[in-house]
């Protein structure tokens, strides 16, 4: 087992990760957030696959527990669901010392954490993420919120866990395409930030795909360290610097919303949006066709699509990277790699490159 | 014109107090908030007597201007209307570099606050208070958020705006019981606080009956200053200071409750609150009799209520006091005074005090 510090001022916090600690989920709570009430707020399929168990643990340890299972999947992120929330919170008797628990995927987490932002003006909320993705990305951070009928994620708040529970045993009933899409966001921390962690990743892959304990929690350790470091330095996306965290996010949520988020999981969608990041900087002159090889065999190893699938209308996906709200003036922000572990805010690039080359090398 | 500064770290921001200030907006905004586009929110009644005259200041000075006029009322703070607002905005293509900016009483501020606390996980915020209680309560504190079904004030956010402007000239069109209901919260300031500032009011009550603008400039610094200081010592509520501003709350929101919300203003009900709780601490041997007496000959100077209107009954508000949320341990806290200018948490207070003393020694 082992703790990473988040370092936010009084906002810090710490990660524990490990297998198995689920099951000490009772003690982390004692230890980071003393309470008697527990709001736990999980999804239908988790509740049954680790949420009743893990309340019972808290059940037994003498906490007072009202469980909220929401219905699987994004559009349990709704305005009215969360709604529902805050008036059976209310008739619950939740008040300030009550502890919001969220074990789930990133829809359960920015659901149930901005309800913690919310409630009373803010209650103390603990993570048990239980998807790679989850675990990897949504633990650190402290971006919460839900979607509008026409825009994702467009409101919420910058709230800070008070402490986050990573057992990567829970990962052995996750869906093998799911796991998959969590390695995304894996490989992503290494492109941008660290070449010898992309290696290792390399090197150790066959170990992660039989989930061998030691590599999950080394994976798993290694994004949330450099997550962290990103975030330590931009809390709340003010100086820019955050952004380098949305490589493969420009074509990612362009191909999400073309597809109407149903055809590609998240993390599919950033595979093939770093495949496309990487060939715009291959395109500009910035790396070399290597780098954009060793990056889609990796993808590739972990199952994930490397190329825009031929049903997809490119037209339709550059029309709607145009209306990402990482627009600025006018102009979208690209974040390319200069090399293995490094990558730069680029926004002057010529739309004929991102249309003609950087898209058409990437068709399937 | 004054500028009082309310230090809060990086959330510090200045409040500008002055008469007939609220015409340069433009100027203040470019100062505070340098935008493009601003959300003004406001209510019908105070759009047609001064949001549509300020939306056309900011208009002539370049910018895009989208009026939200809400229902006259604290209906306004509901989740249902919190939800409009956010489709509202994203209809208007609102982004970061939107500035909210409130013109009108409490519950715009509260909602239009919450809404900047929200929408893309913070916008920037100004508010334009047109009450005297909002300028000398809500102005400072930067407590936002809505009601519930069945609780006021159970969601929302800690959310600093980025400047308040405060002309008293816009007081000139508050209906003299909105206006004496303000001067409950200054009274307040002095009573809890500042037995100087109580005195100058003693001594200067017909210039502010009269709304002379340096005076109403005087008592609505002085508010904010004293209210500064304590939210600078407790911004969230969590070291417990801040509960001194309760003084008169704990009996005035069971008041509230007990009338439904339908026959006293806020203010009102803290002023009989005010004088239960002072009677309470005569009771309990804090204060004497001449102190009670003050309090009660300022309040009626001002119209205000010092008396539990006779329908009212008196176990309803007893009962209602014991539900209020700021009840720790089963235990009421109050807010008693122990001269003039100094008040005490105090929670050891034997229930039949409370019940057959102070209550009936404040029945009308």
């Amino acid at each position: 087992m082992s703790t990473l510090r988040v370092n936010l001022a009084e906002r810090s916090y710490d990660i524990a990760i490990g297998s198995g600690i689920a099951e000490s989920i009772a003690d982390y709570l004692q230890q980071w957030s003393p309470t008697s009430h527990v709001v736990l707020v999980t999804d239908e399929t988790v509740d049954e696959l680790h949420g009743d168990r893990l309340a019972s643990h808290l059940t037994e340890a003498g906490l007072e527990v009202d469980v909220f299972a929401v219905p699987v999947g994004e559009t349990s992120k709704s305005a009215d669901l969360l709604i529902e929330l805050w008036e059976s919170l209310l008739d619950q008797g939740t008040d300030r010392g009550s502890v919001v628990v969220a074990v789930g995927g990133g829809v359960i987490g920015d659901l149930a954490g901005f309800v913690a932002a919310t409630f009373t003006r803010g209650l103390r909320f603990i993570q048990v993420p239980t998807t790679l993705l989850a675990q990897v990305d949504s633990s650190v951070g402290g971006k919460v919120g839900i979607n509008l009928t026409e825009a994702k994620n467009m409101v919420g708040a910058f709230w800070q866990p008070n402490g986050v529970l990573i057992d990567v045993d829970l990962l052995a009933t996750l869906p093998p395409r799911e796991f998959a899409a969590g390695m995304a966001e894996v490989i992503k921390y290494g492109v941008i930030m660290d070449a010898e962690f992309f290696e290792w990743i390399e090197n150790n892959q066959s170990a992660i795909r039989d989930h061998d304990a030691e590599a999950l929690a080394h994976i798993v350790e290694q994004s949330c360290r450099l997550k962290a470091q990103v975030v330590e330095a931009d809390e709340r996306e003010t100086s820019g610097h955050r952004a380098i965290l949305n490589f493969g996010h420009t074509f990612g949520h362009a191909l999400e919303a073309a597809t109407e988020y149903k055809s590609l999981l998240h993390g599919e969608a950033v595979a093939i949006g770093m495949v496309c990041a990487a060939r715009l900087a291959f395109t500009l002159g910035r790396v070399d066709e290597g780098f954009c090889q060793r990056l889609e065999k990796l993808l590739a190893a972990f199952d994930l699509p490397t190329k825009i699938p031929l049903d997809i209308d490119r037209d339709a996906v550059l029309k709607l990277m145009w209306h990402d709200k990482k627009v600025a003036d006018n102009r979208l922000v690209f974040v390319l790699p200069t090399q293995l572990g490094h990558v730069e805010l680029v926004s002057n690039v010529d739309d004929n490159a991102v249309d003609d080359k950087a898209i058409v090398a990437s068709l399937g």
